[in-house]
């Protein structure tokens, strides 16, 4: 007897618009696998560690901004995908999960693969459903249409995110020979048509006023790349003379206008004391801000006030001074207020935020130029290197923790690629993984993932599968420990440093590039590195490694040096310079 | 500051008797890594992958019989324990859970690494608490004592278990110089006394009465080896004549008397119909059964009636005719039992089980003297050869999930060493983990772990630590798939089963091998094989590692032969023989 509620809820998936899945092996799973791999519109995928399965279809759902479908066999495997479903309930990802269970009379009664799965993603996913196990009854077969329908539908509701579909199954779990196996004609489908929120002309103008009326200053957090939404940023930057923070995350470094070095510049204690600097009124958009002296500057702000627009759902109190949340989303803000046709913006606050950033990459690019005339060599400055060598076509990744912070101090330009990290739970377990997701999804692009080797190897099973990788390039920095430790000074002063902080670990990745096929290149030195860089971006029919070897004790003592060049800059403000 | 409460909890833990902690590193976690590194009287180990970090521990809880504590950084780090959390609620195995966290007030606030912790392992812990943050008023202290010394003892009662504690930390994190770093003094420890379970002599005698006037069969689930328990079994057995069918994971193949190999024969029609050998009563003890024969033909046996033997707790009705639960152990039981005079038995029922045993074990003898005469090369005769040559005084380790069902029919020798085998949830997640834990655990003796390529890979990071692995032995049956899913009627005859149920995959274990140091050798037929056995358990430096190669779809006709083999024999009963 064919499982027809089984097979249908492929059909269902495809006609909200689901085009992958990534599976995952087991017995289980069996009618889930058909159904999805059977169905002539699904690209199905399979990774045999949920972990990495699990953040390898969040990379997909992220990159096509589309629900993807995990599913994965009863028991603990549902376990292995939580550590992704927490990034994608964070970081506002699409996923239908779907876990096969058993049927729920052999809980508990010493069976295998059979753990307590319903409501198991507890409040990380956006809500989590069970369908009933027999399909006799004609409210059953409506029961399971109206859960799948209502479950696609919550994970696109703004701010997206994870649900969870528990799926009881009986035996038997594949067709007869004289079965055919497709799905039933006239299935419901329920569409949801959004509409758009848009503010009244009265409520863009009281805005107006107010904005007018203080010291302004305008945060983005993590967004995707979107070229008209920088191209309204710059237009409103140049109207409207407000500063705009763009941190690494938020994919706006394409403008020229936006600042990037907020977290280096605000090391400068000059900078962060000045009065005539200081924002009364921070407007925020997109998710999460990486840049730790941002959010402790702002924090220590008086009377700051805070404004975030967020078109639906909970919103952070990232600085703790929001005051109004704006239901609307960015691009649609951005776009009404350039009707404004009244300057908003303080010409000299912009004019000295925008020279500080500018001083501020002068005075890094000497700081490296120096390092590399001395020939210092330390995993700072070799990703200073590596950045600037990135072709501009590609997607990047950084892994968390440091590649993605020291990135953020050196700044993207705005020829860099499009950047991804998971600043959901920031965690190092999916950083292969998410990438490997989205070079799978964009086969004509490259993708670059820069990475510790901490999440490197944590992460391994990301390239446990029998896909290509050709458009994918990995650059491993390894100086062999979890270095942040090393670079915090609490840690850095206890003995335990280096067996339970730094935890040094012996790796090299030569082995792990053997296992997968990808071609192996080693840096340890500045020519090394260019070397190595010369044919790294060239296509190729392998994934390609390059390792790049630094010491841990050096690189903090580098990384003190430029955060000391910082803090003893001497930044001009436009008054003290005329 | 010093965090004095969060010193204090390594305190209590070793008051209680907790010797080992196994930590990961981070930052949020740093006060719970100090606390207990520096506490002198509990082993600490580190290791950065909080999925492997978690069985490692659960390894050593289940060896030792005592808590091991578990201590992770805040974010998705506590849901990479997620799996063996799970497995140790099912294996019963105590452990101490401790998450560091942000404090709540980050909590949904775009902030790195939160998530909502509280709570996270759902229904798989015994019980869940959160420690407060701010420790100024004296009632907090002495809440933060009640919770560690309940959460210890809750992690002890039977069914012992794993239990959460959520620990919420503000900075600093580190001692300031000057600081002491010690433990209070005179902290409060609460010990509860456990008095044990005995049936009174009335009870004895109506269970006895009962037991006479029925066949009665005894069945042991997986539990640890303790050769005073054989010693009562065996005992048992001579005394009262009754059958004892013991799984692999019961661990008394030590008696010479227990019955062994029934998920084989109970293959064969005339065994399973024959109306004589049917019980009317199973007494059973222990935890999960794998022989998936025995649950089949006794959930088949009309009328049956099911004892379980448990001092406490939830009882699983694994046969689905569970009518009573004895509540005392099984060691104290079969001891009252052997009180009774006057035999229990019936002598025919106990004859004809055992010899059936006996035939089936000389079929099977028959079976793999073929094959190896006929130079056939599989993983099923092979792993014969290999569980012939262990050394008897060595741990053996099983994954899931062929390796443990292959051992299972091939059962295991009086002198076989003492097994462990993940079988709570019966994941592939965590065994060479486990494994690691249990070896960390016994330096003294050699630990040896006999797994599948898909269970080897999954979890490499089981060896990605500094600490010796001298006396691990790991055996990798690689057949490059989920050799598992040929053996299956269902998936074995889809066109998806190569991609997508078995997974096939091109790892060998070389690479991973040369990545830990592990001495590497290589067998592909019988010859390779018994060479590479030559000095494999002898003592060295290393741990070794032995891949055995095979063919997924020839080990898939070889099982086929054998199961065909068991169930074309003409099993004798003894009548049949006079």
């Amino acid at each position: 007897m064919l499982l027809q509620p089984i097979i249908d809820l492929a059909e269902i998936c495809h006609k909200h618009g689901v085009e992958k899945a990534v599976l995952s092996p087991g017995s289980r799973v069996a009618p889930l696998t058909l159904a999805f791999t059977r169905h002539p519109k699904i690209n199905c995928q399979t990774l045999s560690d949920e972990r990495s399965a699990a953040f390898v279809g969040m990379g997909m759902a992220l990159n096509d901004d589309k629900p993807v479908v995990l599913a994965c066999t009863s028991g603990s495997a549902a376990y292995n995908y939580a550590p992704a479903v927490s990034e994608a309930f964070y970081q506002q990802i699409p996923l239908i999960i779907l876990t096969a269970d058993r049927p729920s009379e052999w809980l508990d009664q010493m069976d295998g693969q059979t753990i307590k799965q319903k409501d198991i993603y507890g409040k990380h996913v956006k809500n989590s459903y069970e369908l009933p196990i027999d399909y006799d009854n004609e409210n059953t077969q409506w029961h399971i249409n109206r859960i799948m329908n209502e479950a696609i539908l919550e994970a696109q509701r703004f701010p997206k995110g994870p649900v969870h579909i528990n799926i009881p199954l009986r035996e038997p779990f594949y067709p007869e020979e004289n079965e055919t196996f497709q799905p039933s004609e006239n299935i419901r489908i329920i569409k949801e048509l959004e509409g758009s929120r848009l503010l009244s002309d009265e409520e863009i103008e009281e805005l107006a006023k107010k904005i007018r009326s203080k010291k302004t200053i305008i945060i983005a957090g993590q967004r995707k790349k979107d070229i008209e939404f920088s191209n309204v940023i710059n237009r409103f930057i140049e109207t409207h003379n407000i500063p705009v923070f763009g941190d690494i995350l938020s994919n706006i470094h394409d403008s020229e206008e936006v600042i990037k070095l907020q977290d280096s510049f605000l090391l400068n204690d000059k900078i962060r004391n000045e009065e005539s600097l200081k924002p009364e009124l921070i407007i925020t958009f997109g998710k999460s801000v990486i840049s730790k002296q941002l959010k402790l500057y702002l924090r220590s702000v008086k009377n700051l006030k805070h404004w975030h627009i967020q078109t639906d759902g909970y919103c952070p109190d990232t600085f703790q001074c929001l005051t109004k949340i704006i239901r609307t989303d960015a691009f649609t803000f951005f776009n009404q207020m350039l009707q404004i046709s009244d300057n908003l913006g303080n010409e000299e606050l912009q004019n000295n935020w925008k020279s500080i950033d500018l001083q501020c990459k002068m005075t890094q690019n000497e700081f490296f130029a120096s390092q590399k005339n001395a020939n210092e060599w330390g995993e700072f400055s070799s990703l200073q290197s590596i950045i600037q060598s990135l072709p501009d076509t590609a997607l990047l990744h950084l892994s968390n923790s440091m590649s993605i912070r020291y990135a953020n101090y050196i700044g993207l330009e705005p020829d860099a690629p499009e950047l991804f990290c998971n600043r959901g739970t920031s965690g190092i377990d999916g950083s292969n993984s998410t990438a490997v997701g989205i070079s799978l999804a964009t086969p004509e692009r490259m993708n670059i993932i820069i990475t510790g080797d901490m999440a490197f190897f944590y992460d391994r099973n990301a390239f446990w599968h029998n896909y290509s990788m050709a458009n994918l390039r990995v650059i491993v920095m390894n100086n062999h420990a979890g270095g942040i430790f090393r670079l915090i000074k609490g840690p850095s002063q206890q003995e335990e440093l280096e067996e339970y902080f730094e935890t040094r670990q012996n790796l090299n990745a030569q082995n792990t590039a053997m296992d997968f096929s990808m071609d192996y290149s080693y840096a340890y030195d500045e020519n090394s590195l260019n070397k190595a860089l010369i044919d790294f971006f060239k296509p190729s029919e392998n994934c390609k490694l390059l390792e790049v070897n630094s010491d841990s004790s050096i690189n903090a003592k580098i990384f003190d040096l430029f955060k000391g060049c910082i803090k003893n800059s001497d930044f001009k403000l436009t008054s003290e310079k005329k």
